[in-house]
């Protein structure tokens, strides 16, 4: 629905369309500035009928980075490949109340492979064990039930739940090219260090999405008002410099507006503000999201 | 490059960004009317080791468009899955001046296979060949080597020329939702006799995508010139009855121009015209194209 109250229709049951610009996508992502979406029709995958899980632990940030590249050069395609450095093992160690293995890795890969043959699942798993031993990975566990998939899972799924109940903190959903990750973690870990606040980073390597997580701890909240805006700037000039974005998922909102210059020059932005001004001339849709006009 | 002269760039080497509207996805498509691309950066995927085609010819369009649904079903992800109608495949067999496997079926399916495992394939190809055979194929052939495989996609690859050597020819672009394949082909059919002129269909039906030829044949100049606005206009009425669109590959263009008002609305079409004018305030990007203004 427009903000006009025109209802309009883009896209529909069938997989390509080049009929006139992409409205559609124009539309995804929009975060409610250009109009409201009352239906959508969505591509669905059958379930696949197996899951197993990977967790592999790596003595360096390098070579889990290294291996990220080399899973998906190796001609399988995983359900996910996700990423926790030293940090958010350790922080979604202390929430747990117990240990995980391997939790004082320098980094850990958990890959969910997925697919209708249990043979075919196999040999994948052989494939990508073969290319993450290849890349220095210290061990290779299997978790091939859901009993066992869950706990393989603990620490990853906790960590997000863990950060929030250490302090104050702040997130942000960093993008760089995959093979940038090390880069990303190290840039990232010197910038905590510089403000004395905790750095936990984890997310989904195989998209380079990583979600840093800046933690409070035991600064004032004084001070911690004061750093967060120049600590989030210069997190977000890291990734941009690295050839990367400055949000994967979440969105712009409000909290990253002041950033969007980083990653869109003027031009663009004015793109922007013409596009809002064409769909919501009486600028009534979410007002003070993405940008401000 | 913008039409003001100013140079921007959108995207980036990452997977994921939802900084902003996705400009991106407006630029691609666009048809050269709101910017000049100079700079693209592709996703690319490593070359499969192995490739496999099989050929599944069907006494009925029903069966061979209920296979298609079946074969994506199945958890098996096929390079391709073509499709010919008999007219297409006779169209072809002509223009080869040989006969082909199974010319006289009414419909035939090209199926294309890659992996990195001959065994994971082999596994694919029987599962592939279960659900083809569970929808009433007559047969399946299997082409294990290049040319083998050359000689099953013969009529298939011939039979965009073989229609332009017969006569005077228009090719539409249509798509539908996979399903609604049968009523397509039948519509069509249905309206080229009406005007006496000779409809192959073929194309990308894994995709719902049909190259819609109508061939002049016998009818007169002056005849043709007549019909072809009305008889396109027909076929784009039943794309879009059936739940499609106008082009799936191929864009507006000018050719296709006259019917975009078939699938995008009063409103939308407004919209165009804004974005237009946005990045293109002086018109002078590949004007006339897609929409006059």
């Amino acid at each position: 629905v427009l903000p006009t109250g025109e209802v309009v229709s883009t896209g529909g049951r069938f997989l390509k369309d080049v009929a006139g610009y992409n409205l559609t996508q124009l539309l995804v992502g929009s975060e409610g500035t250009l109009a409201i979406v009352t239906r959508a029709i969505c591509k669905l995958i059958p379930r696949p009928r197996f899951q197993k899980s990977l967790l592999v632990p790596f003595g360096s940030l390098e070579d889990a980075a290294r291996a990220v590249g080399e899973i998906l050069r190796s001609g399988v395609l995983p359900q996910a490949v996700e990423f926790m450095e030293r940090n958010a093992l350790l922080t979604a160690v202390e929430h747990l109340g117990r240990s995980v293995p391997h939790q004082e890795a320098e980094a850990q890969l958990l890959i969910a492979l997925d697919g209708n043959s249990e043979d075919l699942l196999d040999a994948e798993i052989e494939t990508i064990g073969e290319a993450v031993m290849a890349c220095g990975a210290v061990e290779v566990l299997l978790a091939d039930d859901p009993r066992r998939q869950e706990e393989l899972w603990s620490a990853r799924n906790v960590i997000g739940e863990a950060v929030k109940k250490i302090s104050a903190y702040k997130e942000e959903d960093t993008v760089v090219p995959r093979s940038r990750l090390p880069e990303l973690i190290r840039g990232v870990r010197a910038i905590a260090e510089k403000y004395a606040v905790r750095a936990v980073c984890y997310g989904h390597a195989g998209d380079g999405n990583i979600h840093v997580n800046v933690i409070k701890t035991s600064i004032t909240e004084e001070r911690w008002r004061e750093i967060i805006g120049p600590l989030t700037h210069e997190i977000f000039g890291l990734t941009v410099g690295l050839g990367g974005t400055i949000t994967g998922e979440h969105g712009v909102g409000l909290s990253q507006k002041d950033s969007l210059g980083l990653v869109l020059s003027r031009p663009l932005i004015e793109i922007h503000h013409g596009i809002k001004r064409l769909f919501d001339p009486n600028l009534i849709l979410n007002p003070g999201k993405i940008f401000d006009l």
